[in-house]
């Protein structure tokens, strides 16, 4: 039986035009009428703020301080490391005038007197203005290591932009710190990099693959960049963040020096580690499907929502305060180690709009009460990640109210699993082992419906060889992802690129 | 016995550089290099996360949801509330260019190619960008109210600059709703008057009186301005946060109407409220005190330090494990319907250096355990906001554990509600009444003190007349803070500006 879905558009027919429509249907986001930039909308936002706090007490509880530097960051700054600017100069919002004046024909102009002496730049990134500050901060070896975080919104000037995915203004929290040897900012690099790829699977529900990224993909100034690659829906790559090892670059641009132990003076290492909203671009094309999006419960603003089947007539008093109980005996129950997030929806909307309100925005139960349940004392249960039975009919199941109160906990954490399985699922169905080049190119020829990603063989070549790699990967829209971490098998023998001996994997595939 | 304070500085001394010590000495915030930006150091944003967290639930209790808009604003937006820009113009960051290039001299600079159509202005407050939003989502009454909150930086370029007071970038909270009716929208502004009220009293320990600002002192484009005042130890006011009832100005100067029931289209009553990091400037000024800050126990990080006195030997190893056990069942208590925050300090720092490092950040409860302590089951607890006993000699209080940790709840409600007790007596003690204008100038005539505020008789003139009483006050420094909300009693006979019958009574004060 043909379902007719919810969203206007399916993936199959149009991925660009479903994802949008999720957005949109779902109240997350909206085109703000500033270029580039977007509104976060209440259930945008509450994902968001969801992410937020959970990544956050990750954060912390490895021993992080957050701080907060300052939006603007002097034109200099930029000049001190090559490296960096070079990667950067190209796509950053300037501040020239600090006062607009009448521009004489009714409107206003940036006043022709007010013109900074130094331009400002808006962070596209805070190495620049933290690492002044851990130049401050840090005089001995016992100040070290610096461990903080902030969260906050960076600019990008970007000529091409998607919600979520890439926007001129995006939230992110950025991570840095400072340490006395090479050895222990590595290990630093490497444990945010587990923090992200746990909070990607465990609070957002995404498998994600953690590895290197080549020389060529590295954050400009870093020594290395690693990342947790992610697989959405239609195959392609989502990089969902990113942990840098910045060896002594930033430190020498910075002059950030510390007394050692045995008197000597010495450049500190640090990190730098970062995940976005783009991240949210992520859940929507992992755990979206035909009908909008799918929240884990873990980040769902609201992880259960009671709709009152009301009619403006006298049942509707009992029906409510049936509801309002349940609402309460919910908010008593825990699931995934906290409360349970319910809401008793009762704006003034039909309750099949309302329903359908929700499952677009992907709650993860949807309750539905009438006066027959009241009498019964049931409740009407929809698992958004199983909407429908076989038959196609929309999969309500109606049973005991002390029954789904005294089992939410259970169901959510079942719907959190769920979601991760398809994840992981979907990840593996998708990752095939390519033996040479040609194979790569019969993959990825046009119509080859979800190419998904190829693992091969890679001989890390540098320089020229490296960019006649990137070359032939770009003919074809394809980057590598990552050297996934841990690898212990043979790498195989010969890199499919350059035929010299392979030292390792990497996957390569379109992305996002 | 004189005492020997902690800080280099005292408030007698000169109340600013004071000011500025505490939060120095406290590790709250730094200067940044940037003009008029400041760093803010864990200690300052651990108060702000604890700000935001209490005051966030209160906000999202009154029904409000929380989104996020963009950071620029097109100038054009401004050219449409003329009262609005006016007020705003003087003060903006521009953005004109999207990129930097090389100058040619090895440096970076605006590249001309790269110049904006129209310029963008770095938002000061996000009423215009708001409104924009509200237009497109409020078509029907049924769509009213909108409720609505963002947390964001905003900028408003000062000339002068002083940490959390004024700073060029600040960090708050802006709510901005939109209603039906004249009435509920004053409702909303005094709603959120009264959160914030409350929010100053119970969570920061601050006495404020809640009341309506005068027309000079109204937010540009606002009908009623209403603020918060708290008074800060050296008598001047500090506003503190403002409600504002904007009226129909900024649904004209933007179009957003609504079709009323009976299909009418009508513009609709906005509002809008904030709060800001500037009430940290507040903390500092009102709880205070030669030896640094004091947190009020709601509001701190860490509300229980351990400090273990170790001594490189062989005790050290018993004195971290007791202070551990200690920590632990700290963690499992609950004080003001949380559970207790207690941190170990383990820092490789001399006990006593720590000690000061805790008192100077105001932590309610200091713990110092060393062997004896753990031999005999015992604490010494400091309570910070009374470091001494009367002979001079610091209160450091030795009982037994676990008495300690039974009643560290009350300990801390008792810490809390002294801070506020203390503020509620301060400002009562500095209000005064003032019959005439003679007795005002005499009040406030150089080297009286704290000379607080007078209470005054006022009969709400406008225009001229107005203007000539903002200019008498200007010359001695003064403004009108507000006329106190919930006035019952008569108001006195005339004015003392005007001597036109009084209708209320206003404060008067100078400012921060």
């Amino acid at each position: 039986m043909t379902v007719k879905h919810a969203l206007p558009v399916t993936r199959d027919q149009d991925f660009a035009a479903w994802y949008q429509a999720v957005i949109t249907e779902a109240d997350m986001a909206e085109e703000s009428g500033v270029r580039g930039c977007m509104v976060i909308r209440p259930w945008g936002w509450g994902i968001w703020e969801r992410m937020q706090r959970l990544l956050d007490d990750r954060i912390k509880a490895t021993g992080h301080e957050n701080c907060y530097f300052p939006l603007f960051i002097p034109l200099s700054y930029f000049e001190k490391e090559a490296e960096h600017v070079e990667g950067f100069a190209k796509e950053m919002a300037v501040v020239t005038h600090h006062r607009l004046v009448p521009d004489g024909k009714g409107g206003l102009m940036p006043d022709p007197e007010a013109k900074l002496e130094e331009p400002l730049v808006v962070r596209p990134t805070s190495e620049m203005v933290i690492g002044t500050a851990f130049a401050r901060w840090i005089q001995s070896w016992r100040d070290l290591p610096v461990l903080i975080n902030q969260w906050a919104n960076v600019v990008r000037w970007e000529m091409r932009t998607r919600m979520f995915l890439r926007t001129a203004e995006f939230l992110w929290q950025e991570g840095h710190t400072a340490h006395a040897t090479a050895e222990e900012a590595r290990e630093e690099t490497l444990k945010m990099l587990e923090v992200y790829r746990s909070f990607a699977e465990k609070a957002m529900a995404l498998h994600v693959i953690a590895g290197e990224k080549p020389e060529n993909e590295r954050f400009p100034g870093a020594v290395e960049t690693w990342s947790i690659e992610a697989m959405m829906a239609d195959g392609k790559a989502l990089q969902a963040g990113t942990s840098h090892y910045l060896g002594q670059n930033f430190a020498q641009a910075q002059n950030i020096r510390f007394q050692s132990a045995d008197g000597g003076h010495e450049l500190v290492h640090t990190t730098s580690w970062g995940v976005s909203t783009r991240m949210i671009g992520a859940l929507i094309m992992v755990h979206g499907d035909d009908d909008g999006l799918r929240v884990p419960p873990r980040v769902a603003p609201w992880q259960v929502v009671i709709v009152p089947l009301l009619r403006d007539n006298d049942d509707d008093a009992a029906v409510i305060a049936y509801a309002r109980e349940l609402q309460a005996e919910l908010a008593r129950e825990t699931a995934l180690g906290e409360p349970v997030r319910a809401l008793l929806d009762l704006k003034p909307v039909k309750p099949a709009t309302k329903r359908w309100s929700w499952v677009k925005k992907g709650v993860p139960l949807i309750v539905e009460v009438g006066p027959r349940d009241v009498a019964a004392g049931n409740v009407s249960v929809i698992r958004r990640d199983r909407l429908y039975q076989a038959s196609g009919k929309l999969d309500a199941a109606i049973g005991p109210r002390a029954a789904f109160v005294e089992g939410v906990g259970a169901a959510l954490e079942q719907v959190q699993h769920a979601l991760h399985e398809e994840s992981v699922a979907n990840l593996r169905a998708n990752v095939a082992p390519a033996s040479d080049w040609s194979a790569v190119e019969k993959h990825f020829a046009d119509g080859a419906g979800t190419p998904g990603w190829l693992d091969v063989a890679w001989s890390r070549p540098t320089g020229a060889a490296l960019d006649r790699v990137v070359e032939r990967l770009k003919a074809l829209k394809l980057t590598i992802r990552n050297a996934p971490a841990g690898q212990t098998g043979h790498p195989g023998d010969a890199c499919i690129f350059t035929g010299e001996p392979a030292v390792e994997r990497v996957l390569i595939g379109r992305a996002y």
